[in-house]
C-alpha cells in the first residue's frame, strides 16, 4: 500500500509494541474543519448551492472532515502495482533519486519507504461513514495540486476552476443525504515541478505560430522528455483506505485516473466533465489539446486543422 | 546560497561547459501570466483596487511576472548562515533526514546538494526592473504554504487573507508607479506537515479549557516538540538575486521573517500588519496569541488571562 493503513491511530492499534519501547509515529491526522471559498459564496448567491445550516453554514462556510495522508510506501507491494520486481522498483527510485537513501538497495530486510514528497489531503462533505457505503451516492474529485491556479488563479489552466466544481458537486451530493470527498495530491506540473511548467509555458507562446492545442503536449515533450511524469495507480489506496467500493459521480475529464480507480476494483458510474462556462479563456488550448488526445469529453472533438486555430494569448500581451 | 544565481540561464552561462559535453540544467524559470482571485475581484468592486488596463485588466485580471525557484543549496555557504561548520549541517541533515544522501557525509568535495524540499514562486507585479530600484516603492510579501487556507479557505487561520491583502498592496504599489512582489514558499504547517498540523488542532480543539490563544503554542510543542520548525536565514536568497536593496512596505507580522532580511543587508521601512476585517473568526486565536508573543503588531498586547478568554469553536460545531 501506499500509506499506512493504521497510520491514524498507532498508539491504539500498536499498543504492545509501544510498551515494549517500539518508537510508531502517526502519519494519517484526522480533523474537521469550516472551509470559506469566495467560489462557494458566489454559487450560494447565484442559487446552485443552498445554506443548509448544517453542511452549509450562514456565513457561506462549508463544514468538512479532514485527513492528512503521508505516503508510505510497502515496496513489495508497490512493485506490484507496477508489474515490475522489487529489485527493479528499488534499484529505479535509487538511480533515479540520484542516490537518495542507499538501503533502498542494500537493505533488502528494509520494507517501507516515505517518500519526501509531500503529503495528501482529503476532505469529506457530509457523514464520513456515509463514504464507504455504496447505497449512498458519491462524488469524488481526485486533484492534482497546480499552485499558479489553486492559489493565484491563473488563467492559462483549468485547475481551480475543476477544484471549485468538484467541491460545488461535492457539496450537492452531501446535501441530498449522500457524500462528497476531494482528494488533494502534491502532484504539481505533472509531477515536472513549477521550473519545467514555466519553461513549457514559454515555449508554448514563442511557438511561431502561437500557442496552439495542436502543439500542447509537444511541448512538454520537447522541454521535459514526457508529456506527463504522474503516476495513477497508487493514488486509488487512499480511496481503498476510506472503504470506497463505488462512486457514483467522478468529477474528472482524466482517463488515467478513472482507469486507475476501476482497475483497483472501485465502480465508477457517472463521469462528469467541468462545464464550459467554467473554463478560463487562455485555458481553452489546455482543454481542447486533452479532448482531442482522448480525455474524457461528451464534445465532439476537434480535427487538427481545427486544433491549430485555437490559441492562446501571446506572451507579452 | 540557497539557489543557483545562474539557474535561469544556464545554456548561455555555461555555453562553453556544456559544448565539453557537461550536463547543466535550469533550475529557475521565468515566465509571465495573468491571475484572477475572485478576492481581487472584490476588491475592485468594493474600490480598493482600479481597472487600469495595465497591471489590472478590464476582466480584473492581474499582469504578473512569475519565477519559480529551485532550492540549490551552496553547503559552505549554508554552514556559515547558520553559524555552524560544514561537517556540522552535513552530519545533521543527513541524521535528521534518516540517511539520505550519503554523499552528503562521505563526498565532501561534493558542495552543492538539491534538497527535495519543493520550489518556491516569486510574482513581481509591476516593471520587474523596478523590483531593484531603490528609487522605487516596492512592497513584499514573503508566505510561507498552508493548502488548507491558501487552496481551500479554512477559517483556523489567516493565511489566505495575508497573502490576498499582499497581493492587493503589491497591486497598488505597482500601480502608483512601483512595483510589488510576493514570493511562496513550501514551509507547510510551519515546516511541520500537515499530519501535524492536524493533530495539533485536535489537541486545541480538544483542551479541556478550549481552544484558548493561551495555549496556542504549547499544543504544538506538545505534538511536535518544537513551536515552529521554520528556519527565515536563507528565505533571503531570493530577494538578493532579485538585487533588491530596500523594502518600503513590507507585509507581513513576522519578527523572524524581518529580522532574517535586515540581517542579511535590506532594508525594511514600513511594516504593515494584517486589517483587522481581513481575519477570519475562528483565527482570532491565532492572531491574538501571536501578537502576545512577541509578533508585529500595533495593538495593545493582552494580558494571560485576557488570552485565556480568546476561545475558538469547539471540535463539533
Amino acid at each position: 500500500m501506499a500509506l499506512d493503513p493504521w497510520g491514524a491511530d498507532v498508539f491504539e492499534e500498536f499498543k504492545a509494541e509501544t510498551k515494549k519501547g517500539l518508537d510508531i509515529r502517526p502519519s494519517i491526522a484526522v480533523t474537521k474543519a469550516h472551509i470559506n471559498m469566495l467560489e462557494i459564496q458566489e454559487a450560494i448567491q447565484k442559487g446552485r448551492i443552498k445554506i443548509d445550516g448544517k453542511i452549509v453554514g450562514k456565513n457561506g462556510d462549508v463544514s468538512v472532515t479532514k485527513i492528512a495522508l503521508e505516503p508510505v510506501w510497502y515496496l513489495p507491494g508497490i512493485a506490484r502495482r507496477f508489474g515490475i520486481t522489487e529489485g527493479e522498483l528499488r534499484k529505479g527510485l535509487f538511480t533515479h533519486t540520484g542516490g537518495m537513501f542507499p538501503e533502498l538497495v542494500t537493505r533488502h530486510d528494509l520494507k517501507v519507504f516515505m517518500p519526501p514528497i509531500g503529503s495528501s489531503t482529503a476532505y469529506i462533505f457530509g457523514p464520513t461513514d456515509f463514504v464507504a457505503n455504496p447505497k449512498k451516492e458519491l462524488t469524488v474529485r481526485v486533484h492534482d495540486e497546480c499552485n499558479g491556479s489553486d492559489v493565484f488563479g491563473s488563467d492559462i489552466c483549468t485547475c481551480r476552476p475543476y477544484l471549485v466544481h468538484g467541491i460545488e458537486e461535492a457539496i450537492k451530493t452531501a446535501q441530498a443525504g449522500g457524500s462528497g470527498l476531494i482528494i488533494y495530491f502534491r502532484k504539481e506540473g505533472r509531477a515536472l515541478g513549477e521550473v519545467t511548467k514555466f519553461l513549457v509555458y514559454n515555449a508554448r507562446k514563442r511557438n511561431k505560430d502561437g500557442d496552439t492545442a495542436a502543439a500542447y503536449f509537444h511541448r512538454t515533450e520537447c522541454v521535459a522528455g514526457v508529456q506527463d511524469m504522474r503516476f495513477q495507480q497508487i493514488m486509488p489506496d487512499a480511496l481503498h483506505w476510506l472503504g470506497i467500493t463505488r462512486i457514483d459521480n467522478f468529477i474528472s475529464m482524466s482517463d488515467m485516473k478513472h482507469d486507475a480507480i476501476v482497475d483497483s476494483g472501485i465502480k465508477i458510474i457517472n463521469r462528469v466533465p467541468i462545464p464550459e462556462d467554467m473554463i478560463p479563456l487562455d485555458a481553452q488550448v489546455e482543454m481542447e489539446e486533452k479532448k482531442a488526445a482522448g480525455y474524457f469529453t461528451k464534445d465532439k472533438t476537434k480535427s487538427k486543422d481545427q486544433l491549430k486555430k485555437v490559441k492562446g494569448r501571446g506572451l507579452n500581451q
